[in-house]
């Protein structure tokens, strides 16, 4: 009867006004302490402001609580935090009909007159993942047989590569393709053997003429985009987020599910650019709203673009592209300028910097200003990921964040010797370094670019391994960090990293009570061991918002 | 003692979660009742969410209660509610240096350099006011003598008339004014005498040459309009308005207002047409925010002009200019067209409709409309002005509210009948017409186009006279109300116009306590009497947030 009642109690996800005090007993329970060094405890009691009251040692006493649940023994850690995402987009791909796991061109129709039939709402249908090699076709796919399919809405579904999408009649004819459409430069519109007509399937550059055509996401499509994305952080056992380029229609998307109570994901928001700061934040961050669900923080610049497509600005040229040496997306003045008017109105600038003459230049940038301006700015650098071992130094002098991503490393090694050459690796994905020099580290996965795997990252971070153990040893391996280091990277230092600590990112009384419930003990089990780790149950401000079973 | 703690308690505008329950004694309480009728009473408690616990009638008794407040036998009327303004109009009114008293060219330039003195934030100086004729100038005031007051900053100042503006030499910079600046058609730049150099003033259509480098206000300065904006509706006795308009920016400071509990105004918002609400809104109307304090209803749209500018649209051409019809800012596609996508999202539309031509065309579309949605639509059409009479029942077909401003009557009465002639003013400002036919009324003032004295609203509306008594007997008198539908045009008719009916705008048990305190009885004072009430006290939400003392 008890059992029910409690069961009922924390089942909701709705926010009410009052609850009652919880123990969640018999627990091997994880947390970094306030000093930064590991604490174990054994149970928790959660307030009925869905905050940590209490955290109980071995041994010590139970206190008395309206409820108690059983923890049966299994690992809670703190909600795991993700430094880096872009939460809209974890979103909109988990709405995306995704055609990876298709072997034929039959199955793959199906599959999207299923995924048509199961979302009417939807104007268009869009998809992803699709590859005509593994189903044996020999050919393109074409829009009569998607019409087949779904003739009623649009469809447009892109190759698994992404360098060709498949439409059907109606989304080519939004797009106003027709027998006499010219294929641009660096692209090819496919056209039926023998005939001028558009066969449906359209190559690299031709893509852009579908894409312009898919209108803009509808609200409603960005709340259910937003529900999805909280589901899926909620799975990998993460209850909070930074949103790295959050725009004026992300932002109103997360106030209605703040508004509604719908909101139960921890967001601190970083505006796309510095229109949408003042847009969104006015002369200053917004404040916690919603019991510390999400807060806008400051602003997310660009200043150069990635490594894969040489965008990324080194201070020498490609070793893969003599002469190129990537391009900065911000003059020395207009970097300048955004900081200041950032920093001038308490925002906290996040500024995107992969190659070497990036991050010298926003460390340069924010050495320049930062004895401007009083106080505790924390200045943070996204990707961080390759910085000449000259500049390392400067990230500690100004209490620069450095937020990065473990997974990134795994998945960009072998690039990374491509571009660079193996005589430039000294300073890439240099987590250790930054810490050892007295840097701040925040990591995360930037999803949806890679999953927001947790626990997949906390297994990079301490191995420098993919999931395949390659390269044995790890790449580069005195970047590794230790267990605690990584731990600490996904929860207390995230925190810290968007002024959250005290707020959550720790089991400690006062915080707010999010945590997960997982079947292996990270601090102890194998890197395999860890990739693998299932979370079991997911609790945000006190209430479970998600269980594996 | 006990006096001063109620004071401190009762003089605090900021929100806090626990409050004592409030006994406010010896008032003559007027509000309307449940059921349309004037409600009198001599006490009110307020509870600790700041609603109305208990109406208290003569000689019945007075409840135990934490505090007692003295009413010494004051007016008390529910807080007024304005059904049709432009909050941030009307704050950055609040914000402009007016220099309509002005006598000397001396006098305003003392007083422009105090208001930038006063205003050291203000990147631009903004006024309105100067009349050079007044001043016994017998000339223009010049660019140097403006520079003499405030060198440091752009300074720009309008004409009485709104028919030239006068800048300092900076504003002239930043606007790129050189003495080769070509004067536009339709205005022109004043010169010095006997040179090209522009001397500082600009007429007409030049004034744009100086309006389009006036910056968009910062996200502080809407902030400090919103703050304004609020006072100046406080000290009117308005508690609640519905804002006609609303653009995301504007939203933002009312969401900020409201994130730092600095919202002491209900604000029922109507987008700034259709992309604005589904920007504000999503995919329907906000819920009631901030203990009722903000709620996004619906979408503001234009269906024509105004009369003064003959852009009204009407059925027959405007007697005063011959073959003039005015015109219709939407085609009937387009109208039916944005009427249904709104009420598809339970979104309320208010549309500006002033000629009998617009008018005709807003009730046909609603009437078409209307059978495909169920529910409680409440269609506003905002002004009304001019109605052909046989279109006139169709107001009452499908429940639709008219939105109508009686101080626009007085202030217009001469211009309409030099528009429309003598004989095609039946069905002009027809408010009594519209009750009479089982219309819906809500009353307002569309400020700042008006002044928002809902008290000179109401001898208005009761009267058919203006401020001096004119016409005697009233402008075609049959259209006034009595005085109790005028009371209920400014509280629970224009709190009904808005979805708020039982939130706001009575003094019932359970509704917001909201009140003013005047020196006079709206239902017993000769309508001059009326002009001259004193609002004393505000209160929303049972915290008094003005005092006239």
């Amino acid at each position: 009867m008890k059992k029910t009642l409690v069961a009922a109690l924390l089942a909701t996800t709705v926010a009410v006004p009052a609850q009652a005090d919880v123990l969640v007993d018999n627990v091997t329970g994880i947390t970094m302490d306030a000093d930064g060094k590991v604490k174990r405890f054994e149970a928790l009691v959660i307030d009925d402001d869905g905050k940590v009251a209490k955290v109980i040692g071995r041994g010590e006493d139970r206190p008395r609580t309206d409820y108690r649940e059983d923890g049966k023994g299994r690992v809670m850690l703190p909600g795991m935090i993700d430094a880096h995402v872009h939460v809209m987009g974890v979103g909109f791909g988990a709405l995306t009909l995704d055609l990876s796991e298709t072997n034929s061109l039959e199955e793959a129709l199906d599959k999207i007159r299923t995924f048509a039939a199961e979302n009417e709402a939807r104007p268009w249908i869009l998809g992803r993942g699709w590859n005509q090699e593994k189903w044996g076709l020999g050919r393109f796919p074409t829009a009569a047989e998607l019409d087949s399919a779904v003739a009623d809405r649009p469809v447009y579904l892109e190759r698994v590569d992404g360098h060709a999408g498949w439409a059907n009649s109606l989304a080519m004819q939004a797009a106003g393709i027709t027998a006499q459409s010219k294929s641009p430069a660096g692209g090819r519109i496919e056209t039926l053997p023998g005939s001028k007509q558009p066969s449906g399937v359209f190559v690299d550059a031709a893509e852009e003429l579908m894409r312009k055509a898919i209108p803009a996401p509808r609200a409603n499509e960005r709340d259910l985009a937003l529900a999805e994305a909280q589901k899926v952080f909620h799975r990998y056992g993460i209850t909070a987020v930074a949103d790295m380029g959050t725009t004026i229609e992300d932002w109103q998307a997360f106030r209605r599910a703040g508004d509604m109570g719908a909101l139960n994901l921890r967001i601190m928001s970083y505006a796309s650019g510095p229109e949408q700061m003042v847009l969104i934040g006015g002369s200053g961050p917004s404040p916690w709203l919603y019991d510390d669900k999400l807060r806008m923080n400051g602003v997310k610049l660009y200043l150069d673009g990635a490594l894969g497509s040489r965008g990324a600005w080194l201070k020498r040229p490609y070793a893969d592209d003599p002469g190129n040496y990537g391009l900065p997306l911000q003059t020395p003045a207009q970097l300048r300028n955004i900081l200041v008017r950032a920093a001038q109105g308490g925002f906290q600038p996040a500024v995107h910097a992969i190659g070497t003459a990036a991050n010298a230049e926003v460390l340069n940038a924010v050495n320049e200003i930062a004895e401007s301006f009083d106080g505790d700015r924390r200045w943070r650098i996204e990707h961080a990921q390759i910085i000449d071992p000259v500049d390392l130094p400067k990230i500690a002098e100004n209490g620069i964040i450095a937020s990065m991503q473990p997974l990134h490393q795994t998945s960009d090694r072998l690039m990374a010797e491509a571009r660079l050459g193996m005589d430039r690796l000294e300073g890439a994905y240099a987590w250790n370094t930054v810490l050892q020099l007295g840097g701040k580290l925040a990591f995360g996965s930037d999803a949806p670019v890679e999953p927001s795997d947790v626990f997949a990252g906390y297994a990079a971070a301490i191995t420098r391994m993919d999931a395949n153990g390659q390269p044995f040893g790890g790449w580069l391996p005195k970047e590794r960090v230790n267990r605690e280091e990584a731990l600490a990277g996904f929860t207390s230092d995230a925190a810290y990293a968007g002024f959250a600590e005290g707020r959550f990112g720790r089991l400690l009384p006062g915080e707010r009570a999010d945590f997960i419930l997982v079947d292996r003990d990270p601090l102890m089990a194998t890197p395999e061991e860890i990739r693998a780790t299932k979370v079991l149950e997911t609790w945000v401000g006190g209430r479970k918002v998600y269980d594996a079973d």
